[in-house]
This record gives structure tokens, sequence and C-alpha cells, in this order.
């Protein structure tokens, strides 16, 4: 209850931290210098310009030290969504002399699969690579998938709406295979692969040399830092066309003046999340196997999605047959507990989620299910009041619905 | 001096507004409790979702109610550069099938300028249109340009190298004949036009219906706003491509997680601009008759690029025969005054500014140019110590100048 203090305006029960998070306090209090102070452009020569350059820069370090990787390779961006755009659509544009053919997985965010979409409009081949009943990609369909004009691969570390870790060291790995295959091929094509650590990054690992990424996308407002920050990692001599062109800021890769104080808090989320990494993971695995255990035995017909071994512990989706997820958020609400259907960015569509359809799920199956996400601020007395709540609610729900439970 | 009390940390003498503006205190409290407690993604169904939203949508109809336009017209995205791309792209894209062709002035910022490039790479057609020795675009010429596909005219409002006020209601003007013209010939193409605002809005009026145009870049750090938010007008009925494709936020135009903080703040900035519009306007004007007045009379070769009469106030474009502008940059930084060689975006070229050959300045006229812009906290005593230090350093400079002055 310490932590939840400074949070004094979180008034109703949140679980929906995997849609946003609230700035810790700490973050903005490392903001706030730079917001007041340090507004100059880090493209002017004079000394207030230099200084927001410094600052800058120094963040840039900071950023590498921590990813282990060369400064030079971190872009910064204005959201994951740009980054993810700036990625996908920047490697098939970058690479056009030698090869045409990308492939994403089937359960990527939207800015992944609509930036996709996008290209195979303008003439490129996509190929959406499936997942089993666990939501896990299927690396033996990769392999097949793969062509000598492939140049992107582009799978999540763990996905937004289940908390399903992918298995991207191994994706790494065919990925360095294939590409001395093409070397001894004598094929010119390059072959990257990209990993949207959005939703990993702060929860488990996010080891850039394990991984064997040659682009990676984070993002600040999913781990308490402010929102309008982002990072790529593009691996030095990877060829991308810029997403926006202007000034040549951010190597070239991202034109735009550059959102200092955002980065700055950026970091310093990043920072506060690895050093709290382990203890939030167990405190989050606690919360998610007691409420799992609880709604599933509470409850008929009620299931996690996936398999609870391989997710992360802050996302929960679980599905109760019979009944709309959309209205179970909507009562949950009126119990003051934030909850969602299922992502936030999908909240537009009424198509069942392409994710949940993708492991094999009924649309009536996909419709039945919340997402539960757990953060660093979620109590124990909160768990304790959703479990509470939330059967009576779906008990009420399941009185008045026309199928049969 | 009152106000500049509160700006306590711009301590060197700061005469470089026009790359970007310290926050307004005023503005940086309107934004505090958003940062603080109204977190949520605008995209969750839940209540503090639904309070982001309600946020992000008041905002929207204040702006457009200011700008007296519709609410759904109004596109918040990050950037300046990001509405530029998105506009000048998003037209070429989204009327492939009318017209392949576009006109941009010379004289546009990088952003508009190289999204063009990248078009022509892309096939399409790009003219530049010229302007003459005041920086001024040829209407003749514009005319003569436009042929039966050209899609998108974008012709900024205010040049950020000059200040140059461009006759953007004339052009507004032109295009409804044009598109009358179209409409009798049974011609299918539509024409666009598009104006970028961020260096007007607030320094002189921009009324949309006055100049007619259909879209409009607006931003937020040159008007004492934060970094990271810009808004694009989008008139009903124009047909426009996605720069960044995903959750389908901002009506589809502009997906990512909406930055409610910045956009507060920006709103916040935009109302304070308006309101002290014509005080700052009539001080600009006052300091910048004295500082143009004092350099051109005090000292020999020195000269205002453009004319005083077709010119913000707040920007200052002067030359100094047989020096160079970066020199003189460096050497006022050393005596605490932060000025520009050129835009800050064209910074780490070494070529000469486009905008000032454009204008038929010889390279050597144009290196030697230095733009002082002048904001909301410029006082008469800063601009003194200006007058005093610079043809100092401009006589030091010749001194050891290897050419004749």
């Amino acid at each position: 209850m310490k932590d939840k203090k400074d949070f004094k305006t979180v008034s109703p029960i949140y679980f929906d931290y995997a849609a946003s998070t609230p700035i810790d306090p700490l973050v903005l209090k490392s903001m706030l210098p730079i917001l007041e102070k340090d507004f100059a452009n880090t493209m002017s020569i004079h000394s207030l310009g230099q200084a927001s350059k410094d600052i800058l820069e120094k963040t840039r370090d900071s950023f590498a030290k921590m990813l282990k990787v060369n400064s030079g390779e971190l872009v910064f961006t204005g959201s994951a969504t740009e980054s993810n755009n700036l990625i996908t659509k920047g490697i098939a544009y970058g690479n056009l002399n030698h090869g045409n053919h990308i492939i994403v997985s089937s359960i990527e965010h939207p800015c992944v699969l609509n930036s996709a979409k996008w290209l195979e409009k303008r003439g490129y081949r996509v190929s959406y690579l499936s997942v089993d009943k666990n939501g896990i990609v299927n690396l033996e369909e990769l392999k097949s998938l793969i062509k000598d004009d492939t140049v992107l691969i582009s799978v999540m570390h763990v996905n937004n709406e289940t908390g399903v870790i992918e298995p991207v060291e191994k994706i790494g790995k065919l990925v360095l295979d294939v590409r001395t295959d093409r070397a001894n091929r004598h094929i010119d094509c390059p072959i990257y692969f990209h990993t949207d650590a959005s939703q990993s990054f702060g929860k488990i690992d996010v080891n850039i040399s394990k991984i064997n990424c040659d682009l990676l996308t984070l993002s600040s407002h999913k781990i308490y830092g402010p929102k309008g920050a982002s990072l790529a990692f593009i691996k030095k001599g990877v060829k991308i066309a810029p997403l926006m062109h202007g000034g040549g800021q951010e190597f070239g890769f991202r034109s735009g003046t550059v959102n200092t104080p955002a980065i700055v808090g950026f970091y310093k989320a990043a920072e506060i999340a690895l050093k709290r990494q382990k203890q939030d993971y167990q405190k989050a695995m606690k919360l998610k196997t007691k409420i799992v255990k609880t709604l599933t035995s509470k409850l008929s017909h009620c299931y996690l999605n996936g398999s609870l071994d391989t997710q992360v512990p802050n996302i929960i989706s679980i599905r109760f047959d019979y009944i709309e997820g959309e209205s179970l958020v909507y009562l949950l609400d009126t119990n003051n507990i934030c909850a969602s259907s299922a992502s936030a960015c999908a909240s537009l569509s009424l198509a069942p989620s392409h994710v949940l359809i993708s492991m094999g799920l009924q649309p009536e199956q996909a419709h039945g299910t919340v997402r539960l996400s757990i953060g660093r601020f979620t109590t124990n007395e909160e768990v304790n009041h959703l479990l509470k709540v939330l059967p009576e609610i779906v008990s009420k729900l399941r009185n008045i619905s026309p199928f049969k439970s």
C-alpha cells in the first residue's frame, strides 16, 4: 500500500497496465528540470543547443550501456507504433533491390500488421506466421516460409493481449543460419530479424545479443515512462529507409525536433524497471497465479488463454464462456475496476481479437475474453476486491445470457 | 524584465526562438495534472480511459473552435515534421489513381522538401516553385506549373529562416479557381493546398477559411508549448493515406498512443499565443526595427535579407558580407548570446542555406548570414547587449578575414 500512496490519483482499481502505465513520480521528477530549462533545439550550435544535445547523447549512451549495444544503434522515436512502422516499412523500402518478401507473425500488434498490409498493397509479398494453441509461433513453419528474397522477419517478444513469450532466441539463431546459408550460396539478399519488446522490457530479460535480433522496439509509456518516447534499436549496417524525412536528426533515421524531456523520462523509467524487474516479476507471478487459480476453480467454463508457464506474469488473458468480455469490462468498471476486453489499440474494432483467433479460439470464445494486466502498484487488496466482484458479475451475466451455461 | 524572471534558467541571452521556445510556466502547469493522473490510454473503454479520451476530445474541440474548423478535421501528431510528412506523402499516396504531380516551394522546410524528394524517387513528379529576391513565391510561375494531374501544392505560411510571409490567400484563391476549371472540364483529379503554419501561428493571423487551404500544420514547441505535439488540419473530404499504421487512433489518420499531456500543453500554449499575439507582435516589431536599423547603419556591407515589410517581426535574417555567419554565431555564443547561422534543422549541412540561395544570394552571402529570432521574453536590455557586442565581433572577424571588406 505504500507505493500506492504516490499514485494518489489512481482511485479506480487499475488492471490495465498493459494498455498504459502511470508515470512513476521519480520519472516525472527527472523530466521537470529538462522541461523547465533545457528547451533548446538539439540541432542548435550555440551553448544552450549543445546543452540539450549533451543531455540527449548522454541519455543515449546510458541506454546503450544498459542494452549492451552501441549508442549509434539507438534511434529515439515518438512511439512504439512509430518505431514499428519505421522498421517494417523502412526495411522493405531500404532493401527493395534485394528482396520484397517479409514475414510477420499473425499475432503482431496492429502497427506491425497494418504496416505489412500497407506494403502488401504496394506490391510486397507478406507471409503471416501462425501460432499454436498456446500462442507460440511455429518455428518449422517459419523455416518453410523463408525464401531467398525474405528481407524481414518480425515476431514480437511478448504478446500484448496474452502475455505469451515468443521463442525469439531460437528465431535469432535461425536467422543467423539463414544468413550463413545465403553467404555460402552467394545470395546477396540481407535478412533481418525484428522483435517488438514493448511488452517484455522490464518484465523479463531483454538481451539483444542473446536474442540476436537486428532490430528491436521499446516503449516508454508501458514502463511507467511518459508517452511520446520509444527506442528503435537498429543494428550497425542494417539498411533502412527513414519513415520521416526532414532535418536528419537521429543519424538521419528519424527527422523531427528531438523530444529530450520525454527521452530523459523514458531512460529513468527503464532504469527503475530493470532495478525492480525481479521483485515486480515475483509479485506479479504470485498475483497472477492467485487470480487464475481462484477464477478457474470458482467459476465453471472459465479458462486461461494459453499456458501459464509460457507467459509473462503481468498479463492475464482469461475467458468466460457464454458471456461477452466487453459487457464484463463495462460491469467491472461500474464496480470501480478498470480492465480490458482485448488490447486498447483494438478497442475500435468489433472483430474478435486476431491474436485469440490465431490461437484457435472460436469467435465467441475470443469475445468472452478479458485482459487483466497487473502493474507495479497492484496490491493484494485490489486483487481480493477483483476476485470478489468478478465472479458475481460473471454469474449475473450468465443468468441473463441467451447461451447455455 | 518581469516575464523574464519566470524563465530564470534562460541565463544566456536567447535569440533563437524560431528554433525552439521555452515552455511557458502556465503551459507546464496545465500539463502537470494530466502527467500525474490522466495516464490511461485514450483507447481503453473503462472510466480512466474514457477520462483521457474526454480530455483529448475537449482539447480537440477547443482547438477546432479556436481555428474555426470542425473537430473531425484536426489530427494530433508528434511533430510538425511528422505532420508535414503525413501531408506530403499522404496526399501523394492517397490520390495515386488521380495524379502523381506535386508542387512545393523551393524554400520549404527540409521535412517537406525531403518528403518531396522521397516521392520523386518513387516515381512522382515534383516541381519546385521559385521565389523572388524578397523570398516570395512567384504566383505566375505557380499557375504555369499546375497541370491536370497536380494533386498537391505546398507553400509555407512564414519561412523559418527569413520570416518572409508568403501570399497564401492568393494561392488558396488560385487553387479554388483551378478546382472550378477542372470541374468544368470534367477532370476528376483533386487538387489540395497545404500550408505549414509552424512559424506564423501566434505571430500573425492564421485564418484557415481566409487562406482557403485544405491542409495546414501547426507546431507546439515553436509557441512555448511542449515538444512532441503538432496539429495537422485535414479538411473534410480530403483523401489522404496515413503515414503510421496501427490502432487507428486520430480517425485512422495517425496511429499510436495519443500523447494527451503534450496535447493539453499545446492547446494552452496556442491560447496564450493568440491572447498575446498583438502585444508580442508590436514589441517584436519595435525590437526588429531597432536591430536592423542599428546594425545596417553602424556596419558597412550589412543587409537585411528580404524586405522588412513582408516579414514577421520575430525573425531577422541579416548578412554581414566578408565573414562567416557560423564564426559569428560561435563568437556571439562566447559572449553569452545564442543565435543561429540558418535554421536549426539545417545545422548538420555545410551547404549554404537553400532558402537564401533561392532568393538569389551568392553562396558567400548566404554563409555570411545570421538568424536572430526574437521571442516573448526578449528584453530591450538583451537587444542593447546584442547591439553592443555584435558589431565588435563583426569588426574583429573582418580584420582577420582574407576577403576584402
